[in-house]
């Protein structure tokens, strides 16, 4: 009996991983550009780190997330985000103190949330993310989402709408609160129960439901925009006017809140405007979280990031029909008749590798013929075969497989001549 | 109050994560010529799948496995190693029937066991592994072995040693599973408790003990080697025979048992030699495992690979004093002075970037002569300067670190000239 994958994942196959390759490969230059740094934390954490960061009133915390306990007892959680883990490691490895400041760094991997697989969400799924922790510069705001765009411009994508709002600093956020409380509160009991825990707890996230999104209303109720103190609406203004310098349009939609608690001022979405994209066209969503650090016992510092899931990026490909090019061949495939032509080619073949080529050999004692087609079927530019006759002549003959060419060449110096005429 | 990373784990940091990079960029370099191709599998599998592939007398599966239940009452495991999701996947998506044959695969990353936390041993690490499956040619037995000996030539290691065994077919193993039994049973008494339990299920990891290593039965326990059938012979020589060719030396150690189950005929450890390397000097173990893909519920199919951990190579480097020349320069730093000429940077930099070049002005709002440390703490090539004059002027100063040379640059003009002076 066979052991199926778990529900929710996926493998990621040659043929299918060279996209994911250079998707991560786009976005490590970019962040050599601009000048982010990785880091790696690991797969999990302690369970009271997301309770404290992405919030106990989310989904995520509530419903998506894989906990356990180690065989010490601890209670461990699969993180089902990024930006927790890295805002903890700022504060155990002590960033703060790094000379270099902001610290701007990022991440690529797995995330896990318990969710119901569907089209395009898996349980397991990578995000690439950055944080830039320590600054309060809108100038970096306008960076990171300029970091995000330029990746989806990058790799080709053309139907790509950025959403942008505020949350509004601490005073705000509390202004609006209080009236979307006093908006909701008479009519709460018309709303899912999930909105009705979120009344007092988080009203703001009323407006991100899901179930509630038509209600009479979600459309009437008070913007944060107009709650805005000046310093926060300066500071708005300032990210509003970068984008533009940066030639990154973008539309404000004072009803973009983020699901996770700990947002504050800038927040922004890039969705895909693709026909066919499906429902879910959130590819990338950040935004800043100036109280975050302090809560997970730093001192009291700023930060922005984003996330965005490359499962997405995939998807927004192929709905703008867009092909990575992947360049598959191989430099030479050794084709060998007899065995000790075979035999020769075991240690001629990894010459060639040193050499610094793509090389192949038959590993399955077939015919000439099949190891042609199987020279084929690789993409090989050139082959090389070598017979009985060739090995005690001193001899092997390399055919170019684009235009049907042979030559000679002579076997002892094989490697050398081949780098010579073919590199 | 602080959260911590959990016991065992570590985070890897800018100025650590390069050597990582570089190691992985170079395996990924590696596999590409030798034909290896990525395959990426989740981090958790059904516990049931590390039962029947390492073995329930292993002691990873008796005492070092993450294992939990999901919400959906799954027993899920993360893995604890990468074979066995790689055959699990090579069954499930039948690649058995690829056209192009033997499948060679090859992963990277994270891998869990919980032991107790010593130095060099984690709880999270990494692990480069490949695997080659459809094959029982003895040459690619030789492949695969060579490709881990040259990842870690090309890091720059010297002091290694390999060292290969043959475990012999179903035959030879149990010839010698008896004479095992024989020559340990009159004594087990004076063994520990798992190898007393080892006796009957599985007598050869007896040998693989490190509490009992020096009893005196260890020794002159019988050999497999005097139990490989012809068949087994012919291939181990075989395999000994393409290491010559391939310029690889090697040692026979017939006291080499692999700690899964899995194996047989070739298997093989690539030790570290270096002085102070510490007691745990395995940097790779690999070998074959031809009964594998039946066990996960596929066609009979020969199959061999290897795995090593990057924490180890990392260790193995360090330990011959090896510095991985790792390149942290940046392009460009801007220097801006005045708030117009700040804000103006903010696109320059965004134009640097997308030109591309690495660059990065300041956040933090500091004085000019701040600016210029930060310039040079981030190995600036070169640092071009904005004031409120040359704005108005339409210049923009370059400046090039390494001489101390000026010039100057009209800024409407600054990328195009940039890119033609510096690149």
């Amino acid at each position: 009996m066979s052991i199926n994958i778990p529900r929710g994942t996926q493998d990621i196959l040659p043929g299918e991983v060279e996209k994911w390759q250079m998707i991560e490969e786009k976005a490590r230059e970019l962040c050599k550009k601009f000048q982010y740094k990785e880091i790696r934390t690991p797969i999990f954490e302690h369970t009271d780190l997301f309770l404290r960061s992405v919030g106990d009133t989310t989904d995520i915390v509530q419903k998506e997330m894989y906990t356990f306990e180690d065989r010490g007892g601890r209670s461990l959680t699969l993180r089902p985000e990024g930006t927790a883990a890295v805002v903890r490691s700022y504060v155990e490895q002590k960033m703060f103190g790094y000379a270099n400041q902001p610290v701007k760094l990022y991440y690529t991997g797995p995330m896990f949330r318990y969710e119901r697989p569907q089209a395009g969400r898996f349980r397991q799924f990578v995000q690439f993310g950055v944080e830039a922790l320590g600054s309060a510069d809108p100038a970096i705001d306008a960076e990171v989402i300029a970091l995000a765009m330029s990746l989806y411009k990058e790799l080709g994508l053309k139907k790509l709408k950025l959403i942008v709002n505020s949350l509004g600093d601490k005073d705000s956020r509390n202004a609006h609160r209080e009236a979307l409380i006093n908006h909701f509160q008479p009519r709460i009991e018309e709303f899912c129960s999930d909105c009705q825990s979120r009344l007092e707890k988080n009203p703001m996230r009323i407006l991100d439901c899901k179930k509630d999104r038509d209600h009479e209303l979600m459309k009437s109720a008070p913007s944060i925009l107009e709650f805005l103190n000046d310093e926060s609406k300066v500071y708005f203004e300032k990210v509003q006017k970068y984008l533009s310098d940066l030639d990154i349009p973008f539309e404000v939609d004072p009803n973009l809140v983020r699901g996770l608690d700990y947002y504050n001022h800038t927040a922004f979405e890039i969705m895909s405007d693709a026909e066919g994209f499906g429902a879910i066209t959130t590819l990338c969503g950040g935004g800043r979280y100036n109280g975050l650090v302090e809560e997970i016992g730093g001192p009291d510092t700023p930060g922005i990031g984003f996330a965005l899931s490359i499962e997405r990026v995939i998807a927004a490909l192929a709905a703008e029909n867009i092909e990575l090019s992947i360049n598959d061949e191989i430099d030479c495939y050794l084709v060998a008749l007899g065995e000790e032509a075979q035999d020769y080619t075991v240690g001629l073949l990894h010459k060639l590798r040193l050499a610094g080529f793509s090389a192949e050999r038959d590993y399955l004692d077939r015919k000439i013929k099949t190891q042609f087609k199987a020279a084929d079927r690789l993409n090989a530019k050139y082959v090389a075969i070598l017979g009985e006759e060739e090995l005690k002549a001193n001899k092997i003959n390399v055919k170019t497989m684009s235009t049907g060419e042979q030559a000679e060449l002579p076997l002892d110096a094989f490697i050398e001549k081949f780098k010579e005429t073919y590199k």
